[in-house]
């Protein structure tokens, strides 16, 4: 397939000095625009508070968050002025209507200047989501919405607290854009190997008779990091480990995996199941959260040798905080595929490395043939490597090289960023360029948000009506003891990278 | 599990001076001395019809045969004086009886000096089949056996030229030696990846629900030479490729892929499932061997650049000779699980690459899902690398990176002799070293020699009813285009290692 060819349209970012436009979306769009892959006559208009002028916009803002994130700085000096050509800086405060007035007129301009636009228009909302509802409401009563072509809104996590207030905030963006219309923005669905589930999964046939609870013991899904909140303390002291990475990020794992092989790739065909898979989990009721939900906080501790403050300490964050930074679940899908398959899911802040990563364990048979002849047979995996290593490699078992009958684990293996100076985009670039092309496959739909609160919310209850004794994990472990015990009990461990047979070449 | 405990014995070797055991025997056995795999008591006699004494056998034979051929040329210096004491050198005519009584004699002596060996001994027949039988007689009439303690022969292909002259020399090996105390050596089975077959189906749980003919499409077995027949010209001219390599070590590997689940991993268990294969091998009738068994000897050609004479001029090969130096065959093995899956062979001389691997390929869904959107989707294949690489990789189709969903074939490789270094131990070593412990795992029991002769025989007979147009191939092709006509016209092809995805690291 070639390339699509791309609709022009005017991509207004509210937010334009923020943190998100600048670490992610202006290094992805220049990254996109290196490649070829931006609509010729696209314009991006940069919203903000702060007094720019457009040099003094591209030169303070612009120019460093490209140099700083970039991963094609090396292009900087043939494409910076071509590229900074198609932005525009636009001041004004998202809560003063006459900005609204004004920024439409200035779209028209642009519109009459760049007849190439056609009037299509996508807004970004790369501000707080206690703004969307405003900003929404204001584009549509200075009728910036609709507009005089398509229209698009972009929107990021948290989509909402919980399913009340998420379904308050799709009202609000639903007074001017239809389902359609709305991409609301899960990154990890834009990762190369979180795209690469579907394609492993049914563009082979390799996998799928063996993909279901007569050869799965269970999945292990880890989204491990070892940073702290940085500064986004205040943001995440409210929202917490659950909220700000289960809900969406690793329940959106669980589709993947777990889907079944929809009727067609088209859009709403992989949402449908996608959905699917969401309300089949089976709730956890207070008891079962108890036994099920581990959550924990960091104290004090070391990563990488160096000694980090307790969570309670961080910028921003309630010296008494009962926040989670660390969550374990072992969850179940109710279905025919999946009943009695084990779904554990691991996240955290300030653990002991920084992985990405879905482990699929086989079922053993421990009283046949080689199983029952030694004693410690592995079992098969199949891991799929999403970040920072890209990969999928396989664990088996085979005779090590000998004239006994050893057998050992081997790794038959497959790493797409493990050679020197592989590159691949990131996350934001496949999506803004899907927003571009109007393509939303990778873009939550509202029931799953829906779905997923319903999930979400009777552990998150459970939690506030029983405050925790905190904090019960020190910096650089993998959270507290629970955790490790919710596996153990089970006659299970989370694999550790070290376990495994390791890397070749 | 630890080395087994080996009974010590002696291992009379006829034909001590040959081919066989100057380039396999003598370094196989000092590879395992110098890894420490030989019976502390362990005695060598190497009988032959030439005149040396103990040290003239050491030096002229021994030491340049080491030299020449073993992979531990390094502890040569510290190693070749401690192992040659081990051996000794016997001389004697085969055909002279007087020579086996004072054979016998020698051999109480030695095993008089080394009690350790306690009448354990092992008769070697590196000799040419047609001296099995009277070799064997002489033993017996002569009362080298039965021994005091247990008694082993060990012979070499070719186990006779069609079932009546291999049951007629079965009859004069069972004479002596009982079916579980004779060891038919067919040297790939020592090879390390063809005793990984079953280790790789059983030791993982991964393989064995697609391994049958509802997921695999067709296996391909290939074992091409780039060598023409060196210094074998007079045997080979007599053998050909269906014999010297179809009957035995192609129709090995059918067994170990095509093999049911054995009832457990004993010696017998293991041959009962393998002869079942051999015994539902759909026989081919006069017009199936017209259709689905390919024949050719080659004419000139060019390997690696040099030019090479046509087989017809080979040293000790009749200027006329229809024997045949390529086959390719398509055989159905009928029985539930192999029922309508062909598996292709393909063996031959002065081919363009030195390689033996099996491929199985596994079926395509055309009509669904990204097989559907994307035409050119490759099939899932599992490749097991037999020589000169070792190793095992599956072809798998993935999302390649990039903001298109361009889908290209990767390979989750693992080789276990890619990396400098690594030394796998040869066939010899661990057949000999089974044959010390009393492991007739690996050898060829006589109901699978019958059974695959059973199933050679009405093509070597179709084929000499009707004289083929030979040379029908130049060396350093892919032997006669019908071979690949063979697949083509079934919608398939022979997979060649330049179109599969490369090998990474």
């Amino acid at each position: 397939m070639a390339p699509d060819r791309l609709d022009n349209s005017l991509l207004v970012i509210f937010g334009g000095t923020g943190d998100l436009a600048r670490r992610k979306l202006y290094p992805a769009l220049f990254n996109l625009f290196v490649d070829g892959f931006l609509p010729p006559a696209l314009r991006v208009i940069a919203v903000g508070r702060r007094d720019f002028t457009r040099d003094s916009f591209r030169q303070e803002i612009l120019l460093p968050s490209l140099e700083t994130f970039s991963r094609r700085t090396a292009y900087l000096n043939t494409y910076f002025r071509p590229f900074a050509t198609r932005l525009h800086y636009f001041r004004t405060d998202i809560y003063e209507p006459g900005g609204y007035t004004r920024l439409g007129q200035f779209l028209v301009e642009i519109e009459e200047e760049e007849a190439g636009c056609r009037g299509n228009r996508i807004f970004y909302l790369a501000v707080a989501p206690e703004h969307f509802g405003p900003v929404v409401r204001n584009l549509k009563e200075t009728g910036l919405v609709p507009a005089r072509g398509w229209q698009r809104v972009v929107i990021e996590k948290p989509f909402g607290h919980d399913l009340p207030s998420a379904t308050e905030l799709n009202r609000q963006l639903r007074a001017a854009f239809s389902e359609k219309e709305i991409y609301r923005i899960d990154h990890y669905l834009g990762k190369e190997m979180i795209q690469n589930i579907m394609v492993i999964r049914f563009a082979n046939t390799f996998f799928e008779p063996v993909w279901n609870n007569k050869y799965i013991d269970h999945v292990q899904i880890t989204s491990a990091e070892t940073a702290g909140v940085e500064d986004r303390g205040s943001y995440y002291d409210r929202a917490g480990a659950l909220r700000d990475m289960v809900q969406n990020h690793l329940l959106q794992l669980v589709t993947l995996v777990a889907m079944e092989p929809p009727a067609s790739l088209a859009t709403e065909a992989v949402r449908d199941e996608k959905v699917k898979v969401l309300r089949s989990l089976k709730p956890l009721n207070i008891a079962a959260v108890g036994k099920n939900a581990i959550r924990g906080q960091y104290g004090a501790g070391e990563i990488d040798g160096q000694g980090v403050p307790p969570y309670r300490q961080e910028r921003e964050v309630d010296p008494h905080s009962i926040t989670e930074t660390f969550v374990a679940l072992k969850l179940f899908i109710e279905n025919f595929r999946w009943a009695g398959v084990p779904f554990y899911l691991r996240t955290g802040k300030r653990l002991p490395v920084k992985v990405t990563e879905i482990i699929i364990q086989f079922k053993s048979l421990p009283d046949i043939l080689y199983f029952k002849e030694y004693g410690e047979l592995r079992p098969n995996l199949l891991v799929i490597r999403v970040q920072p290593l890209e990969g999928v490699f396989v664990q088996l078992n085979a005779k090590r090289p000998g004239n006994n009958n050893y057998i050992a684990p081997i790794r038959l293996d497959f790493c797409q960023n493990c050679e020197v100076g592989v590159n691949s985009p990131e996350a934001y670039e496949r999506l803004l360029y899907d927003v571009m092309r109007g393509d939303p496959t990778l873009f939550t739909r509202w029931d799953e948000v829906e779905a997923a609160w319903q999930f979400v919310d009777p552990i998150a209850n459970a939690w506030a009506a029983r405050p925790p004794l905190f904090p019960n994990y020190a910096a650089g472990q993998w959270g507290p003891p629970a955790a490790r015990e919710l596996l153990i009990r089970d006659g299970r461990h989370w694999w550790q990278e070290d376990e495994l047979p390791p890397q070749r070449g």
